[in-house]
């Protein structure tokens, strides 16, 4: 495939007929019974065999989703935690993601200054140099931190222009509580500080050749919903970004919040579910339907996520 | 050891009588030829021969080191781009740099939504829950991105409280060119973010427990000197914080813009070297001096260091 990473995401979006992405946090003791208590992944204080554990609930919820959605997003923090281990199934998960034919986006959150930072696009984004990893995928997509500004991005931006299968999503608004310490700071010109970054980011995804022929750019950007005004003004701030949206499900956000970070054609953004599907046979709502087939349990809420969103996302 | 980690760092800038550190960036290209020529590690397109000749380059770059400075700083980045492999390296370095009694800062700049955050804080200051890993040695303390706000950065601070003896570094204004991109936005009360960043670092700082008998908290403050005025006013705005200073030598900054980085009492800062240090084997000054002697370019640089900031940091 030599498509460019935002067609690439829209086509995705366009088959699978809903704009929405799984997120892979996974966590030891929220695993499935039929998972946990087998005895080669029963040990929480092990951290090789609670990423058995961990990689097999991972690879089923890949498969179990991978017909329903165009894209899985994959936290690397709940895999570093199991340290080079972790690491290692890390990247097995977006090898195994890609053999189902999904989109990958590396959640790793990376910025450094500029020799650093092309040292973590090599290892997020993929390098191509080493003979004996000619195997290795890594993710068409990762999520990077604007704090240093354009040094910390140029180098995944330098890998997107040699390689337009590849993407990036900077982090413009997050989803937490205390986002707004710094990116609700006010600046002089009653912008905030999450707007002029937008405004940054719509500088970096219109250098050349990054713009597909979606009109939409390799450079996107996390916006969470907090207020309607705001997610309008950014929408309005980065035309050619595709927005990857998080907060859904668990952290509250549901339809409402999300329709402005679309635009008027229902294209342009990506809306991302992790714990209330991945975890949904803790959900009683689920149990009292499948009991205890817990892989069902978390397609049923996948469907439910899609038919949610599909509310205000019109394709 | 039970000491706080402030109070650690102070006491072994005491004791080496220099408040230097030493960044390990390891670069495989920049290899000395005794090292890289070798039959095991001789391919910088096979990862593992790769990491293999790093790994033994910063082992003796730590010893040569060790007993003339109080800290180093190892940088994730470039050992994340050997991908499992290179984690491991990662970890083994720190233990290394832990063995020789070296105080040791993961440069690893991770942050993201708090239950996320929480999985990157125990990779990266250590999770003692794991019983197979009990010889893991962890970062004494970890640089973290600010961007998210409190969110990101408490569960580091919880880990600081739970062990005194751990540490955090908030990057407040860093060494990049485009630093000021989003640092250097001016915020309607005429601050700028990094300003603004800085009073955030300064009550995170202050919180119950985390300061330690030396008038310094766990909690301290990467500071890239840009100008005088600055740098005095984010000084001032945590004094509680001790400064971890990016840039000196390959960077471009000398002694005269790190003066303000410390207290008048020569206390508060700690200054850290990589480039100018770990690859003084191809500075000619060192070249003419030692030839091909490149452990004894290495230590005749990080004493040049230790000499030029000892100009100015008054102890």
């Amino acid at each position: 495939m030599s498509e460019h990473f935002a067609d690439q995401l829209i086509a995705a979006i366009r088959a699978k007929k809903t704009p929405v992405c799984i997120g892979i946090d996974p966590v030891y003791d929220r695993l499935p019974a039929d998972i946990a208590d087998r005895q080669s992944m029963n040990d929480a204080s092990d951290s090789t065999s609670a990423i058995d554990g961990i990689l097999e609930f991972c690879r089923r919820v890949i498969k179990i989703v991978a017909p329903l959605v165009p894209a899985v997003k994959i936290n690397s923090a709940f895999f570093e935690q199991y340290y080079w281990d972790g690491v290692e199934a890390y990247y097995d998960l977006v090898q195994e993601a890609d053999a189902q034919s999904l989109i990958v986006i590396g959640d790793v959150k990376r910025a450094d200054i500029g020799h650093s930072s092309t040292a973590y696009a090599r290892a997020h984004l993929g390098d191509p140099t080493f003979t004996n990893l000619e195997d290795i995928v890594a993710p068409d997509a990762v999520t990077v931190n604007p704090y240093f500004g354009f040094d910390a991005v140029r180098p995944f931006v330098d890998i997107c222009k040699a390689d337009p299968n590849k993407g990036v999503f900077a982090l413009v608004r997050t989803s937490n509580e205390t986002s707004a310490d710094v990116q609700g700071l006010r600046t002089e010109n009653g912008q905030t500080v999450a707007e002029r970054v937008a405004m940054l980011v719509n500088e970096w995804a219109g250098d050349d050749g990054l713009v597909g022929a979606s009109g939409y750019s390799c450079i996107g950007a996390v916006v969470a919903p907090h207020n309607h005004e705001e997610t309008v003004r950014l929408r309005e701030l980065m035309p050619r970004s595709i927005f990857l949206v998080p907060g859904w499900g668990a952290q509250g956000r549901g339809a409402e919040d999300i329709a402005p970070c679309f635009r008027p054609d229902g294209t342009g953004a990506i809306i991302n579910a992790s714990r209330s599907v991945i975890y949904a046979h803790e959900d009683m709502k689920y149990i009292e339907r499948f009991t205890s087939e817990w892989d069902r349990c978390i397609e049923q809420a996948c469907k439910d996520f899609i038919r949610d969103v599909a509310t205000v996302a019109k394709l």
